[in-house]
């Protein structure tokens, strides 16, 4: 086992080793063999130290170092000297070692594919073999940035009087919204635990046991039929605090944000950050987390539709619902194929079609629904959106929720591609969204469901209306937006009893399913329940914004596809009968 | 939901802030009413201040304070005073706050029990209403401490270029020793997900990725029938390095505990610590996790009693196992009934029944078997034994383990009876003990099974016995003991593909099941694996010392109880068919 452990890393030589001998360990990342010079490469998460095997230093280590190969595990032992050619690429491109000898510590068998910047191997591929695209900077950089967003956590946090608290991972299956991933108990037969989907009331219950400040880096997990930039399992810096409203949480997280920015991508960064409303958010922007950064602001034409001879439109509006536009600058050259791509986005976000509008470079309109307008309705159309020869203007005309997702979603689609979104990158943009409504009906269940979860306290000025209109009620509740990103979401919690039971009431939760589900949450606000409020940062979000990469997968060590599978290890997979006994469940075979 | 925000926390304010005008925000704590004068004690996270009604202040805050109770949540402005009879026992003593305006923020029910540091309620109880007891200070210290822990561990690790890296909770279930938790999969219909027991293969695998240092705190489960000390879910500081050996472990984690007594306890404690081999550590102390601060060590007598007239023990010895005696220090007055319960304890721990001898006061040995020994060879248990005039000698016979464990059980017993182990706490006491067999025989499955897992590395020097002797290959694992506990535990890995393959067939493993099992960690280590290793730290069980208890509920948040029932929550609990059915499970009736 022994062997000659480094002395330094392969990132650390420099000219003012020259003339001593050092030990480095690492990985054969080059090969150079140019007759009786052998230039080999050493790699390690440090970096890369260029190695020089000449007979006349070591016969015995240069023969060995002719029969290397790539991602050999080697230790080797030399004297540190100038190189003839320097490398001003890299840090330690001004020295070389000169190999006295050289011990092979693991034999490399040839691998599937190169440990390379460009890989071309398929994703999958790589996934399988994790082990290996880990070891490409590119990668290892995220893992470093990843870990420098763990260190500003805890250190902001400990500042800030934090208490880091564990909560369970074994909880109670209380579904609301998305799917629990359940665990069945062995030592009670038919009774499951669920993995949190968020440690919402335990933070919570931390309050009301005094804790006053909490936070916790946790795993949260959701069952759901996963999207591209989400994961069966994700973490979040979970953040509780007592005796405090929202303005208390905005200046602790702009702050944290600000320190983050700083330390870890020397970019300063100014707070308080800006506000908008909900519903400001959705008629601007067509969604609760908008880019701002694009621009391509939407414009509510409700009004002038109401009365317009296009009865799409007409009717939408007077069902209750809304009509908007968007101006997509310099598209007016589209195909009918690229309108039919966009079209097809409108449909996916709920729309019936797409009614658009070409402005020529005469100032003409071209639309197959011009004819419906009159002119000074087109005139008032161009004006509003702020349409100029050559853009293309998009409509969406719907309920209201239905209306602005299409357009956000377009407006979208239109800066991939027109490169608007490409060259925004690099420029952050911070955002608090506020005051969502309390709730939303969901016309699948026939009731109102929580637009963020059941314990967020309703506006004071509302409180009344949760009796009388309940759609109307706003939330104390914000997001976190951080380019077009939502990297947080949180809200002031109902700290009085009799509103906690209105709430669970207006969700059409029967009394004893809510003495079943939360009885103990009702219980514990009886005994001196402070006011308190927090937040939740996607942890991985914000990884994945500080290492400007757009795939999640690029920031968990070892992610799952969207298919929840890990090809790495082929998770999930088949348990013994034995096991399955045990646990007293059994699979039911397809029905 | 306005209130007026607290300037100072109830630990806060000194003499120094005398004059000031102050706003706190708490629990009342206390509640005393002398007529004209109504004194409250409020109470937060920091502390408790005392609060100073009188109808000359404020009538309004006066008249609406004697209605406060227990618990309620107030906030209360006022001016600081110095007190008339300053409380020299709490920080916040010198001082109270003459209150012009009172708040009442959140009324209390009376709760179940009081909030004191004496709570004479069961544990049952508070356990339900977990919120009401963790507002205990008893409690929230033990919290407090358990955050230092975690910021030392962040903050050291740190330092030492570990990067902190999260690994999957939901991962692929390689059963050997415990038993995994599932979550069965919606997604892949039959197959299930497992919980970590430890993320070991993860760490190790990003020890190939080249990630060189790695620390996590991170949840992990058993699903164990559960002793008083253990959780289902627990958590663990983890830990793995490249290119290291064992010794840059101890040293690296020396200097972490170092840190640790020093940062929370204000203790300065020597590394190196003492190293014992596992050998030595079960025939010294009868355990692999010896508090070795009670002496009382445990003398073998197998060559005296090969050749005795006690059948019992002379076959012990000629059938391979030991003989071995501990010497209990004044306990020769023990009854009948007290000889009786240290029976039963060495029955529990596999004996067929307990050989004493008491030594008289006139040095006369009193005992059952003491006829069939000679005179010489009485003298000679005395001797080595070191039994005086007034102890009590314990005997066992049994094969090694049976032997040595049942004796150090018994030491334990002793220990606690005589007042011995009281008397030796808070004197800690740091161990390592090491060179622990690799693999153990278990009778009831007819194979050998792993001590620690099947990644740890023989000894270099015992590598040729893996196939001639594996009985006695010792491992480079090691374990960490501190006061008797098993603080934490590790070893050197095996990097090598061979060696890994002959373990698995050690260990009574097919091909074929090492592939499904551990395929892709053989197929890593074909790939340039370096020399690696590691710890894993038990985090409850290093809050448990620090904070001086010997309840592992007392440091864990919302613990379970030893069935894994969480009674304030009420988890595991049943879920909805329709659950199930997604799942594609179903409950089997009990046979």
């Amino acid at each position: 086992m022994g062997f000659a452990k480094r002395t330094h890393t392969c990132g650390e030589l420099r000219e003012q080793h020259e003339g001593s001998t050092a030990t480095i360990n690492g990985w054969v990342a080059q090969h150079r063999d140019y007759g009786g010079v052998l230039f080999v490469d050493i790699r390690d998460r440090y970096g890369i130290t260029q190695v020089v095997f000449v007979d006349e230093a070591s016969q015995e280590a240069s023969e060995l170092a002719r029969k290397l190969h790539y991602e050999d595990v080697v230790s080797i032992t030399g004297n540190v000297r100038k190189r003839e050619n320097p490398n001003d690429n890299i840090p330690t491109g001004q020295i070389e070692i000169l190999a006295t000898s050289l011990e092979v510590l693991n034999r490399a068998a040839t691998p599937p594919f190169e440990v390379r910047e460009e890989v071309k191997a398929s994703e999958e591929l790589r996934l399988k073999y994790r082990y290996l695209d880990l070891r490409r900077r590119a990668l290892q950089k995220n893992f470093i940035i990843r870990n420098q967003l763990y260190q500003v956590a805890h250190k902001y946090f400990e500042e800030q009087n934090f208490l880091e608290v564990e909560t369970p991972v074994l909880m109670k299956s209380t579904p609301e919204g998305a799917r629990d991933y359940l665990v069945p108990s062995r030592l009670h037969r038919g009774q499951f635990y669920a993995l949190p989907q968020s440690p919402q009331i335990y933070k919570q219950i931390l309050m009301m046991s005094g804790f006053d400040r909490y936070m916790q880096i946790v795993k949260c997990f959701r069952d759901e039929d996963l999207r591209a930039d989400r994961q069966p399992e994700f973490s979040q810096i979970d953040i509780e605090m007592s005796f405090v409203d929202e303005l208390d949480i905005y200046a602790l997280i702009e702050e944290f944000i600000k320190r983050l920015w700083k330390d870890v991508l020397d970019i300063e960064i100014t707070a308080p950050f800006r506000q908008i409303s909900w519903h400001q958010a959705m008629t601007t922007y067509g969604s609760d987390k908008p880019d701002t950064r694009l621009g391509m602001e939407i414009t509510t034409l409700s009004e002038l539709a109401k009365t317009c001879g296009f009865g799409v439109f007409a009717n939408a509006v007077n069902d209750g619902g809304d009509v908007a536009a968007i101006c997509a600058k310099g598209c007016a050259g589209y195909s009918r194929k690229q309108i039919d791509g966009l079209t097809d986005v409108a449909k996916r976000y709920g729309a019936g079609g797409l009614a658009w509008m070409k402005v020529k470079e005469d100032g003409e309109l071209q639309s197959p629904i011009a004819k419906f307008f009159s002119d000074d309705e087109l005139k008032e159309i161009v004006a509003k959106t702020g349409a100029e020869a050559g853009d293309l203007i998009l409509f969406g005309s719907a309920d209201f929720n239905t209306c602005y997702t299409v357009l956000g979603a377009l407006r979208l689609e239109i800066a991939k591609q027109t490169g608007l979104a490409e060259s925004v990158k690099g420029n952050d943009d911070f955002l608090w969204v506020v005051d969502f409504p309390l709730l939303e009906f969901d016309a699948d269940s026939n009731r109102y469901i929580a637009l963020h979860h059941p314990f967020v306290q309703p506006k004071a000025e509302d409180v009344d209306k949760l009796n009388s209109d309940p759609a109307s009620v706003s939330a104390i509740a914000y997001d976190l937006v951080i380019n077009g990103y939502e990297a947080g979401g949180g809200s002031i919690r109902i700290h009085d009893q009799s509103i906690q039971a209105k709430v669970f009431e207006l969700l059409a939760m029967s009394e004893e399913e809510a003495e079943d589900k939360f009885g103990f949450l009702l219980e514990a606000l009886k005994y001196g329940a402070p006011p308190h409020g927090g937040i939740a940062l996607g942890l991985d979000r914000l990884a994945m914004i500080l290492a400007r990469t757009e795939n999640i997968r690029d920031v968990v060590a070892f992610p799952k596809t969207t298919s929840a599978l890990s090809l790495m290890d082929d998770a999930p997979s088949g348990v013994s009968e034995e096991q399955l006994k045990e646990l007293g469940i059994s699979i039911v075979t397809k029905d």
